[in-house]
């Protein structure tokens, strides 16, 4: 098994093991949380599991990353977060120590969200049986009427808004984890985006959003396109990347549209009050260096172009492994 | 860390780690689920981990485990399950066809339970970094109007009912784990229990319902004494257990009090409808073999006390550490 590690093996895993077997619509639309009726309300349902390593990286730990990772998938759909559940994989010889680091990032980033943990489970395995700590976080938010935001949504003609910088939080745990000496310290950028979600539904007409987590911003364009039959050109000099990320993804041979995210979100808005969602998106300060990337458009459906800095242009394609495994 | 698996230590953790940092009034209850209000539905939420090695024992898997394991905490409060989400993590090298198969039988559970797998994840892990694969499941669930089943609602004078045999899974695990000789087969209870809770609250009054997985049946009997301050008294000649998991506990020195069950719930019930509780689960083929073992009484409270065959007593107490680690 090389599958499951955010590349095209892991979309291969997907297509022919788990839909074929839990077949429902739901699961088939392939959004980053399921939404469920539970008597009038429409609850959003999510759930990742966090294996990254080290547990501890500049501007973050496993902790934090685990509940911001799952309020972002809540939000992804609109939805307000109400409570999350924690499960922890423990390796027997941790030290008490990092556990309560952990647990106490957790509960300080659960607080800044506004949502409890409100239930949750512990599993301790003997050594070499697991690496250390692997948390699996999962939440429930409440979905408001109207809302309906999916990738299947995008329209052509749709503008492409991106909250910020990217590739920060990958570039931060591979710097770590490598001892890769490098000018200037790269952080992780994990944070809560459900705020930032409300202003911009508040501000224009959102039909897609994404946090480009694991596969980055490249396999988030590849997987709405696909997912809306729409055609997605991208201007690969409007998409802001920090310069020590850039020189340590050029070190390190990565590209930084396909390295994970952690605290970003990409939105395809409608036309019309684009402008005014993203004026909404840079007041605050999760979005404050929000830039438009592109459009959606009516050409080459499914397919996400990028054009180069040098006038040409790439069409995007999913990695075949993902480049940075244990990232999140 | 030798923490947290299932015994007095993981009590140790939950009070002095997890609760004191996750503070608030839902996770306090301490009962196997959350209940959370959504609109003016209210949610069951709950989470396990599933770390049983090896993956394939007699009677089941760690997948259908995972899944009736899940909707059997939702059931402990009365909810209607209404949708799974399970994470994977998976040690490279686990063979395709092993995951298929804990996959399918996955499927089939969700499918007998009459529920959905609707979101999901998936992460792969180098080798030695996990041990073959690990399941995490999150269930929500509808907590039908007026319901208030609760480990603190058990009362002085409830009926304490047990819908059949004990010690089942544990020893089904342990003896293949073992490769221990035994005389006829031991397998897994694992089996889904909202249609037999469902039975039995149209029949009576139930106050209090756990499950009996980790820790077994008397880790559940202390838990609910100290929840709901009850004492609690109950006959070691009642119990049902099968010939051959008494013969493997002797065997290994186990005591089956504290051995888990897949399969089997333990009931405080009003006592005026007890019988009628009692008939409805022999009605059903989960709770065929139930019978009444105890009673809630307001002596010794907080405390729970085992009649033994020959007529002595002895209070029951959390075993310091789990006798049998990694069987869900």
């Amino acid at each position: 098994m090389g599958h499951g590690s955010g590349g095209r093996l892991t979309a291969q895993l997907v297509r022919e093991l788990f839909l074929p077997a839990f077949d429902n619509p739901v699961l088939g639309r392939l959004d980053d949380q399921a939404v469920v009726a539970a008597g009038d309300a429409r609850v959003a349902f999510t759930t990742d599991s966090f294996v990254v390593t080290p547990l501890f990286f500049p501007g973050g730990n496993i902790g934090e990353l685990a509940v911001n990772g799952t309020v972002n998938d809540l939000a992804m759909c609109g939805a307000k977060p109400l409570a999350l559940a924690a499960a922890f994989i423990v390796e027997e010889g941790l030290a008490m120590e990092e556990l309560a680091q952990v647990v106490d990032s957790m509960a300080a980033a659960a607080r800044a969200a506004g949502v409890a943990i409100v239930t949750g489970d512990t599993k301790v395995v003997n050594r070499h049986s697991a690496d250390k700590l692997f948390v699996t976080t999962t939440g429930i938010g409440l979905v408001p009427e109207g809302a309906a935001i999916s990738a299947a949504n995008a329209r052509a003609g749709d503008v492409i808004l991106l909250s910020g910088t990217i590739a920060d939080h990958g570039m931060a745990v591979m710097t770590q984890r490598e001892g890769l000496e490098i000018e200037g310290e790269i952080r992780s950028d994990t944070q809560a985006l459900h705020g930032l979600v409300a202003s911009m539904i508040e501000a224009g007409e959102i039909h897609a959003l994404r946090d480009p987590t694991r596969g980055g911003l490249g396999t988030s364009l590849c997987e709405i396109a696909a997912a809306a039959g729409v055609g997605i050109e991208i201007e690969a000099r409007a998409i802001p990347v920090r310069e020590t990320v850039r020189g340590a993804c050029e070190l390190l041979g990565i590209d930084p549209l396909f390295v994970a995210n952690e605290g970003k979100l990409v939105a395809f808005a409608a036309p019309e009050r684009a402008d005014a969602v993203l004026s909404a998106m840079r007041a605050r300060p999760e979005g404050r260096d929000a830039v438009a990337i592109g459009r959606a458009v009516s050409a080459h459906p499914g397919m996400a172009v990028l054009r180069t800095e040098v006038g040409g242009s790439r069409v995007l394609d999913l990695p075949f492994h993902e480049q940075l495994p244990r990232i999140c």
